[in-house]
């Protein structure tokens, strides 16, 4: 893993400021892939006045309408989260995160995403990411600004890089899965899942969620994502056959 | 140690922002003592914008003039320091910072001092201080916000007490020296060192320097600083009788 393959991605940041001192915060530590989602403002002065010398990461940073944009060539996703979910995903301390991220294969692309100022990550984007990630704040007083959340997950990251040396990379034989690969198996997933009937007997999103949390959690890579969507497509053609 | 024994102190900051800011991280890692060394603009309105909702934090701040004011009290300091310096000093990563101050005995008061904006903490204040701490920074873009660096620093304060548990803490059976009464043996060090002439045969300010890192390094003692200056008394009656 190199600190160049990581992507901040900040999803509908709404201070200006915030963006700026976010990419001030982020070349410190030596990242330099930003990605917005739909920023209520950008470009803007205040983000270039906050952003000090880090202007380069503002200019190059990349501005879309949808978070499944922002990480479709990433393979691991981590979303920044503050409160305890009703599914419980697998979570993780800012350190634990850095020490994960560092011990992926080399080409790997890895995405963390920030939520808005006020209200964080909806439970959609959160159910698109592998990992969550927590950074311990006091119980009485969490307010922690967004450009200093994007500053302690970069230092860890930066410490973890480096760490390097005494690390050992994970080997594997497959490339890993790319976010917009697992997205269409989910999509087709569900599709069948339906066709099963198989949705109504619960909750439909609830299961979903729980699939959704079960192949994330694995980290799926390109050959298996073609073998499940391969065991889908017969699936659906058992169905076709019985109609 | 606790968190609320940790004091953060700012060395003239001069934008009203960073205190506030600088206010609200310290709130969200459960830190609460601030101390503002002759700040350019306080209080201020700006301040309170970035306080958010951690303004107690910012109302009880203390207001001085001089930095051994603001660490008067304090038997352990540590500087920020983002320079290399002509006399090494005792240096460490943000995390031993951390593990070195919660090994600190449980009334040890313990102040981190951050510099000014533009250009960080003079000779003269880093030579105050027991360790010096480096936040480790791209070295093609070192300029971390103040504010950003509070977080940090404050952030690596919180892991490191809440994985208090699995640390022994140190046992001493005398109370650590406060900096008011090391500064007063220092004082008289250097009066005794001009007295007895040693000052004169090397630059005497790289001497006392040298002086310094040694006992500031070792960490004092209430009984050791009585201990040196009855001896350093001792050393002056010898003067007087030979005069």
């Amino acid at each position: 893993m190199l600190l160049e393959h990581i992507r901040i991605v900040l999803v509908e940041p709404s201070h200006p400021g915030n963006i700026g001192a976010a990419a001030r915060a982020m070349l410190t530590m030596g990242l330099r892939d930003l990605v917005l989602v739909s920023p209520l403002h950008f470009p803007d002065e205040q983000a270039r006045a906050l952003a000090s010398g880090a202007l380069s990461v503002l200019e190059n940073a990349k501005v879309v309408t949808q978070l499944d944009e922002a990480i479709a060539d990433c393979d691991f996703v981590i979303a920044t989260s503050a409160r305890e979910r009703s599914i419980p995903w697998p979570l993780c301390h800012p350190r634990e995160m850095a020490e994960r991220v560092f011990a992926r294969p080399i080409q790997s692309r890895v995405a963390i995403v920030f939520g808005r100022e006020r209200s964080g990550l909806n439970n959609e984007e959160l159910h698109r990411c592998h990992l969550h990630v927590n950074i311990p704040t006091n119980a009485e007083y969490q307010s922690l600004n967004l450009a200093a959340a994007v500053q302690v997950l970069c230092y860890e990251l930066r410490c973890a890089h480096l760490n390097l040396p005494i690390k050992q990379e994970q080997e594997w034989d497959v490339a890993t899965a790319k976010h917009i690969d697992v997205e269409r198996f989910f999509e087709h997933l569900e599709r069948v899942l339906r066709q099963l009937d198989f949705l109504k007997i619960d909750a439909p999103r609830q299961l979903m969620t729980r699939f959704r949390r079960l192949f994330l959690r694995t980290g799926l890579d390109e050959m298996e994502v073609n073998m499940l969507r391969g065991w889908l497509r017969a699936i659906e053609e058992q169905c076709r056959d019985n109609t």
